[in-house]
């Protein structure tokens, strides 16, 4: 079966995102989860830019990836030097990555008012520059930058430009959308061009990014085309609008367009890889994302569950599992005792006719006051056990005091104090924290902590607030999202207050008494 | 010029989107914002699903939009009864709205395993309930729902569906990607396929959603096969992964596929109809949305930050004013003194050479202990402002306290104290306030409004707290962003501490602080 090759440039291109730092050891990270995903190349950077930079290409080096390509980037050599008297060539030259992309222009706009050479110099700065790197034994690709916006302006120049590089010795010609904002019909026509006119001379590929929110099409389309090589990043981060996302282009080429890209396996660990990038990112998932997203198969309207229940291909563009994500029954304003009962039955537990009623009630009653489930599922689980008559509280609050002091020059100071009942003995304890939550948590924990051991291993990973403004002027709501794991789980509770104490209490209470009950 | 109509349905398919929710008087305000975008039909939902829905149609009735078209959305006939017998569908033919848009199947599986009908007698349920409404005065719109999956499965069927909504006198036929894990190459097939078959009988449309993340391209596909109406949501709101953005699809199909779909000065009120309504929606505008995004023509990298300073077309898709977003070039770990300068400038600040280096080296400790300034442009200028010594502090801290207490059963009572000193002058003060944020707030703004009485129109907007985990295990760190609005500007500031009260605190002060600075 025909072949793409996935070319992942989180660690360069994608580090233009919003918010993205990555320290060398979680660039490591990157490599090993793109390595195992069945990524073809990860693209590292320039091998000394900085000593971060440097650090991770020699731990690379030292460690190489199992079936992935390292990949350095660089750019073509200055104007005013030859390829083998230039510094960076020399770097990447001598580096240990068999594979070394080069960007360079192709756009007659940059080659006058950015770089200020004439088109003849520009295309001796490709072909030099390629040829060195492979008289020096290297694999080169040729990130031809603006490639569309140059193929739209002069056709014949940017197809020049391309040719330079394969014909001195490319081993691949990738198209750059370097801003984002073709759409897919002339991806595909600009394309078939360069196709037609290298004459198999080279490999081409495609690098898109989604400033037209196309960046998946484009990438598509291209390898429609005749492309065979896909530049992205795994979940779509980068500069602005984000780079092409990997995540989506996978499943598509493999699923949809008959390509043999990873193998199964590999396609099912889609969603933990997603995610666990993420987690290294330090991103919140997004949960509407395609394929990977916590909302990507989940089903609310009551018409849609009831059909997913009967057959799921007739609501599902394809099996969740083929992608390693999972169907969700989500509950909401629009669900009825239908969707409710097949939630509990998720859960493990059995509802009556009643109970799932008063459940629907309550439920309508909290999503009203601010609530929303479908980010804290744990939370709605312990709803629906409540009404059950299955819950097990972990103890009774007599009350709290959380307080946080700074005084001139100095740090803040956080105490609280719990007074608790456990089976029937009380327990008043004190606390320290780096902050109020965590200092309501280790007190409380303190105090049950001698009947209920266990929850020592639980950890709050995420804590998320928000303000709701609600629509009839009863004054701001706070909500705070908790998310907790024991090593082996995940779970998500939620608090709404007015106070986001007393919320983030509510959902800290939920997070350890959703641990303590049977599952 | 031709023109293609969008067809908004943000108030149906799109309150089945993660977390939607809307009152009745801010469906209300949905409705006047796509009616001053220009989006020529809005979906209002079934006119009596519930009491909620029946009330928004009245005010409907009462206040039509200036250029839209109400549109009510409904099911073909059920399958025991003649049309004219069918409850819901005389719902639909007494309501007010001149357009009904019915859905129905065009799915042999749908026929088959959902409704469990005849062949023949779902065409039936198609063509009488179009031509009843036809009857009865309407402009009906058939959804064609499934389409994609049912040419796919059966090209003839899927193909007869639509005929039957064209020859009962449908206005128009929408092609539904249901299941959205449609591509645009087939779309366009598809698509065209429908428009030959019809040959003119009826205008057809496009509606798809962004499963495969191709939503976007999947509808211009459409349109440029001869599609004349685009289904979609405003920020691309709805179930699982949502439906088609209609925000990245209008200035496609305007400024990039010459269609003339609303005015100039519409198309420049897209970004703010965008975050306006996310603001309605209670949702958080993504960042990285394209076009509309904060981030979607920010410039962070070096040297594309210089290449947009010299021509800004070598590196914009398109200029941003067109759709009333702004250029912005980011403060990062990657910027040099020329950005952060520029930046300077662009804050009406001069900074020197030396303060520029202080400014770069202070931004770098920052960002490495957690600081993210792409989300807090106020802090980052007061950052600037530090360095450039035009920095006024609003007031000299002595402490504070906060103090949040809950007994059994009762209620969570927070108290903030604080002591300042305004202009060598002493304020102690005390507040009560819902949170301990709001309790500080409070406090402060007694403290030091007598002396900065203006600080009273400054409303806090929104909140929000993020645990970051450092690579290097020096524990949990707060980032709160919080943005802030005196009815004119809106800022965002930024603060980080382990502590969420002195993170919020820092933010809180950077707040009310840059509103005091000169501007």
């Amino acid at each position: 079966m025909e072949q793409v090759k996935l070319y992942d440039t989180t660690l360069r291109d994608g580090m233009g995102g919003h918010g993205m730092s990555l320290s060398v050891g979680e660039k490591l990270k990157v490599v090993q989860a793109l390595d195992a995903l069945g990524v073809h190349f990860v693209e590292a950077g320039f091998p000394s830019s900085n000593p971060k930079e440097a650090e991770l290409f020699e731990l690379l080096a030292e460690q190489e990836p199992e079936q992935a390509t390292i990949a350095a980037f660089g750019m073509t050599r200055r104007r005013d030097r030859r390829a083998e008297d230039d510094e960076a060539l020399a770097v990447l030259a001598s580096c240990f990555a068999p594979v070394v992309c080069l960007v360079g222009k192709s756009w007659r706009l940059h080659v006058d008012k950015v770089i200020k050479v004439s088109a003849e110099e520009n295309l001796a700065m490709i072909g030099d520059s390629l040829a060195f790197l492979r008289e020096q034994g290297k694999r080169p690709v040729f990130d031809a930058e603006h490639f569309f916006d140059g193929y739209r302006d002069d056709p014949a120049y940017a197809l020049e430009c391309a040719r330079a590089a394969a014909d001195a010795g490319a081993e691949n010609v990738t198209l750059c959308d370097t801003n984002g904002g073709s759409l897919p019909g002339f991806v595909a026509e600009a394309t078939a061009a360069v196709i037609a006119d290298l004459g198999g001379g080279a490999e081409v590929g495609i690098h898109t990014h989604n400033d037209a929110e196309c960046a998946v099409a484009n990438s598509l389309a291209a390898v429609e085309a005749g492309a065979r090589l896909v530049q992205g990043c795994v979940n779509g981060y980068g500069e602005r609008c984000g780079n092409a996302n990997l995540t989506s282009i996978l499943p598509a080429l493999q699923l949809k367009m008959g390509f043999e890209v990873v193998s199964g396996e590999q396609l099912a660990s889609l969603t933990a890889t997603s995610h666990y990038l993420d987690e290294l990112c330090n991103m919140t998932p997004n949960p509407d994302r395609a394929y990977v997203g916590r909302n990507a198969f989940a089903h609310k309207a009551g018409m849609h569950a009831a059909g997913v229940a009967t057959d799921a291909s007739t609501f599902e563009h394809l099996d969740p599992a083929l992608v390693g994500n999972e169907r969700d029954i989500l509950a909401s304003e629009l669900s009825g005792k239908a969707t409710i009962r097949s939630a509990a039955e998720h859960a493990g537990l059995e509802l009556d006719d009643a109970a799932a009623a008063r459940a629907v009630e309550r439920l309508k009653e909290r999503e009203h006051a601010g609530y929303h489930y479908e980010a804290a599922q744990a939370s709605f689980a312990l709803l629906l056990r409540r009404e059950a008559g299955a819950y097990e509280p972990l103890f009774e609050l007599e009350g709290f005091r959380v307080t946080t002091e700074k005084r001139r020059g100095g740090r803040v100071e956080t105490e609280a104090t719990i007074k608790v009942e456990v089976d029937g003995e009380r327990y008043v304890e004190v606390a320290e924290g780096n902050g109020p939550v965590n200092a309501l948590d280790k007190a409380l924990r303190a105090a049950i902590g001698a009947r209920h051991p266990h929850l020592a291993d639980i950890e709050l990973t995420n804590y998320k607030v928000r303000i709701l403004d609600e629509a009839h002027g009863t004054g701001a709501v706070t909500r705070v999202l908790l998310d907790s794991t024991d090593g082996q789980h995940e779970w998500g509770t939620i608090g709404v207050s007015e106070n986001i104490i007393e919320a983030s209490w509510e959902a800290l209470v939920d997070s350890l008494a959703y641990a303590f009950q049977p599952r």
